[in-house]
């Protein structure tokens, strides 16, 4: 029996781990944790009986306090809920998939507890790996990734020995600009940019996807993840998004993992490592399919590709300046308040003006957000 | 230190095998074998110092041995020759390169002596996978496949379990002769058939290749490896033979292994298995190869890959049939005495008139596969 704690339940991760948990008699799930959707929350509880939930908003916990009433399942709230239903004794395996910030220092106290932590968070890695992956050592805990590309390197890497890696291939959709000219993306709109040609995401993510910062973001995740240096770590456009990433070794032998856009395979994957169960998904047909294209990404168009690489190699804080600056833009050009070249734009100015901090702590990683979002508060939301 | 032997040391996976040799200081050359090219067998003693060597012609192994009378390397001849230089104590790999049947038995007498087996020798498992396997098991010794598809198949394996292979994908260049009617086939000529677009191999395999006879024995070869049924192993024709193979498991996830077409990789994957070694070769660059395309076989008009999975679910004998038609066809074709469509017509007359024996034995098998000489020579060669 595989004992799991979800944080991030009713989102997209969540509900899809759901699915599998349903789909799999052997799967237990523990505890829940959701931000503020308390409805489906509701739901998700009197379906999978988990022995405690937490939720970030206190009001909407008191209200599914009463709501649940006829059930003896415990209900926290805040972040001292979130890191109760990590750490409870029963958990195996944390599957971190909340959005944002907050999952950093539930899954810093899963670690400290021991559980397995199946990682769909991209902040914890982004802005805190080099506490995270030392920590994950300490406590002999694996780092199981649950995105697509970071789960075909991870499984890409199964058996092999990571001194042996000559580069990773991180594959790019190259979002719904890929092939676009610097003078087109500049009369792109919101409706445009939330296109994605192949994988049905969130509002926010899909613009990650079309500015690539989304995938600069993977690129400091694969540093931390499979401690290999930036410059051998290669993104390679791949608009069909069918081989989800691969791993070159010393001898020249590439291996890839292949499938169809699907996250409840890494979910999986991730939850049964290492072994593998039948997954009722969609199989990739050949075929049907007859070609696998690659192209060379467009660093210079497509500007928050390049400045992952910038703020990864500058290092320390710089990581938390990137996403924090990134996630402030991006909700500038949802608000069409900014156009889209200036989300790289502003992440770069955000980038300059910061003073790096070597190895900064949880707390300081925090001061460094906040202070990214009142930089550009202040520059652009007057 | 890495002690081997090589059987067929003159041929093309041999010398290729002895480059690696050259490349990496911790492998040792015990012994060496070849058929009667001694000019170069002496070579090869002189600079790999190996202590033994055998020669199948029992002539040309005597001007060996006064060639290299100023050496103190034995000489053995003939089939107990071959049998003696894979079994000696020192060895503890026996890289079977040779081609044909006369592999056979030596393969068999390294396995009950223990040594791990880097396998070229296609005849060995397509004609004589009911013992091999078994005997190998028995022996606690690994069938290391040195072909680029198996190799490819088996290195997507790695770390995984193999009762979770859903299907294996085995790809195939398609030939020279791809995407060509049965009526231009007719037209084919020898030269024709010998330019395989991506291989640069022997002259009967690269025809085994135009007529798809090679990839049937392929798959004949990867039921026996992997232990997979043929309904399980499906060919992809991949024009541009990046990817090696594939495998695909119960969750849907397929794990590839991709590189340039270059055989030094999978003889030296088959050496230092499980570890992987730096290897000097031109990487994959997937900006200038810009796409890879699949395409279904074409198994009406090349009817040599469909007569492998009636051969081999006839079993026992019948594979053997299919192996020695094949070869007596395409020598026949090579010295022009039949055309290029006569060759599978000749493996399915063969296969007809023959009663299956269920599970042969080494001598069983070289007497069909001599009386599958003797009728195609009948009927053809008059």
């Amino acid at each position: 029996m595989k004992k799991i704690a979800i944080l991030g339940s009713t989102g997209s991760i969540g509900t899809q781990t759901l699915e599998i948990v349903r789909e799999n008699d052997d799967i237990k799930v523990i505890s829940l944790a959701a931000g503020s959707n308390i409805k489906l929350l509701e739901q998700q509880i009197r379906e999978f009986m988990p022995k405690a939930v937490a939720v970030w908003d206190e009001e909407a916990a008191a209200i599914l306090r009463s709501n649940i009433a006829d059930l003896s399942v415990k209900v926290y709230a805040g972040m001292e809920g979130l890191i109760a239903i990590s750490v409870m004794d029963e958990v195996e395996m944390l599957v971190a998939a909340i959005v944002g910030m907050i999952g950093i220092k539930p899954t810093i106290a899963a670690i400290e507890a021991g559980k397995q932590i199946a990682l769909a968070n991209k902040e914890t890695l982004v802005t805190a790996g080099h506490i995270i992956m030392p920590l994950a050592k300490k406590h002999n805990v694996s780092i199981l990734p649950v995105d697509s590309e970071h789960s075909a390197i991870y499984q890409s890497l199964n058996g092999e020995n990571y001194d042996k890696i000559e580069k990773i291939l991180l594959t790019a959709s190259g979002g719904p600009f890929r092939g676009k000219s610097y003078e087109e993306l500049s009369r792109m709109t919101v409706n445009d940019a939330l296109k994605h040609p192949n994988w049905s995401m969130g509002r926010k993510i899909t613009i990650d996807s079309a500015t690539l910062v989304n995938k600069g973001l993977e690129v400091i995740e694969a540093k931390w993840l499979f401690g290999v240096d930036l410059d051998r770590i290669q993104v390679v456009v791949h608009p069909q998004s069918i081989i989800h990433s691969m791993v070159q070794y010393v001898d020249g032998a590439i291996i890839a993992e292949l499938g169809m856009p699907d996250m409840k395979l890494p979910i999986q994957y991730a939850i049964y490592y290492p072994e593998r169960q039948f997954l009722s998904a969609k199989r990739v047909d050949f075929f049907e399919l007859q070609q696998l294209t690659f192209e060379k990404p467009d660093e210079k168009t497509f500007k928050g590709l390049q400045l992952a690489y910038t703020a990864a190699a500058a290092g320390g804080s710089m990581t938390t300046v990137y996403n924090a600056a990134n996630e402030k833009a991006v909700s500038l050009f949802l608000n069409q308040a900014i156009g889209f070249l200036e989300i790289p734009e502003i992440i770069e100015e955000a980038m300059n003006k910061h003073t790096v901090l070597a190895s900064p702590t949880v707390e300081q990683i925090l001061r460094v957000e906040a202070e990214t979002y009142e930089f550009i508060e202040s520059r652009w939301m007057i």
